[in-house]
């Protein structure tokens, strides 16, 4: 067994889940068992108190109307970071970090169409890339959590459930599609304090987009979700949606460029940037 | 005397300065008169709650290097609104408001160097150019005058001093430059306050960037402003700095694009849109 570099971090030859990460690891250790390949699930839970993040990767010729995209949706599309065409270390939400390798999973598009979910995307990296790094709802969720409401899916152990809406967004040049929303069952009485906590937080996706009944915004049977999990709703809770970063993965789906990459839903990039630093300031 | 369309409008051989422009105009009003060439000076105080929008038009081959700039420095450049390649209606911020039109006065610049200061540039306007509508501090501004706050540049009925600073923006492909701040003197009890009520509206620049002290900023002589005109600092009173939109101007010059528009300093697009929609929400 070799043995590990750092004491917290498990021997190289385990394969690791949420649960075998110690609360009091780096970001920048956690991306390190992600680039080795030790490191495939969701992330959900990992580094407490750092921002969490999506990814879609496009080439230079989709980057100005995905852009422009995130420009007037930055509800569900809020950008951390996008990189320079090529460059594949970011700049400014995290150093060290290789966007190549340092995603537990990645999904690969080609017009359209999921080809494969490699742990690791160097291999086919190519110089007109320009990787768009979003904001994602477990920001918000570490301050519901402090202010004792209960996460449901961090609860059950599950991926939060994610739906396509009816909810157009804005288009911009060929990007279009419907929003997509996470949901969050509350009791009536955190419903607001829910609303507000994450109103203060613009930069990953902010107050909700919508409380109560699903059909109002097109679902169908919120025990059936597009992406994620489905969850226990009790009598008498709210179903509450906030706008969600798998929204792109939803566009490209619709759009088909050439050639995307997305993260893999719940395996995220985890970043330098605290949650705290993401709120109005 | 051609008669006027609307009564609170004067009659179309006038020309107009802020001080003609009834209250109660509406920003459609408005930019019609800005149509017609029968307004072109400063807007400051025109259609009171509205918000106010600087310009910049780049060639498309300049456009997503521009739009990744004010990604990264939104502070100094918040988009209101990005036009689509050629389109010259604005489609978020104003409805039935031409870009080449409705601005009282542009600036044309080729290769960095102005060449001139047009009321309309349809004449001039290009298939490629794509439209960077920035939000201003006109807009906090009501605010704080709301808040019993005195804005000096008001009281003395001149444009804002900006200055140039050493701050650098983060590069994005091309461009770079150094921040362009706008100051108002305050006198020390109405600081905090000012700081406050103008974060909380980050859409339009948001707090300031700088209190007190010039030359930390890299500022030589606060009474000689490289944009607009020097106003009066009382005994005691301390300047705050708030980063400019006119910042994407000093880009262009620093840059040297083939080709850009801006609008001229001071002379504002009235949009649509009511500044208490730009805060936080």
């Amino acid at each position: 067994m070799q043995p590990s570099d750092t004491p917290n971090i498990p021997a190289a030859s385990e394969i690791l889940s949420a649960a075998d990460i110690p609360a009091d690891m780096t970001p920048s250790q956690f991306r390190r068992l992600c680039r080795e390949g030790r490191f495939a699930t969701h992330t959900s839970g990992v580094c407490p108190g750092y921002a969490q993040a999506n990814l879609i990767v496009l080439p230079y010729e989709d980057a100005f109307d995905f852009l422009l995209f995130a420009q007037r949706n930055p509800k569900p599309c809020p950008l951390l970071e996008v990189t320079e065409p090529g460059v594949r270390l970011t700049q400014i939400c995290a150093e060290d970090c290789d966007i190549a390798t340092d995603f537990p999973r990645y999904r690969v598009y080609k017009d359209g169409q999921l080809v494969c979910e490699p742990t690791d995307v160097s291999d086919i990296w190519r110089d007109d890339l320009v990787a768009f790094v979003i904001g994602c709802s477990f920001s918000f969720e570490s301050d519901l959590i402090e202010a004792g409401i209960e996460i449901r899916h961090n609860t059950l152990g599950c991926n939060v459930p994610m739906y396509i809406t009816n909810i157009p967004c804005k288009p911009a040049g060929k990007m279009r599609g419907n929003m997509v929303v996470s949901m969050r069952p509350l009791p009536p009485q955190d419903v607001v304090r829910a609303t507000m906590i994450s109103g203060a937080i613009p930069k990953v996706h902010g107050a909700p987009i919508h409380i109560g009944d699903p059909s109002v915004i097109g679902i169908k049977d919120v025990m059936r979700p597009d992406f994620g999990d489905p969850v226990t709703i009790n009598p008498g809770e709210v179903p509450v949606f906030w706008p969600c970063g798998v929204t792109p993965q939803s566009v490209v789906m619709s759009v088909k460029p050439k050639f995307a990459i997305t993260h893999a839903p719940g395996h995220m990039l985890i970043t330098d940037q605290k949650n705290i630093n993401l709120r109005v300031q």
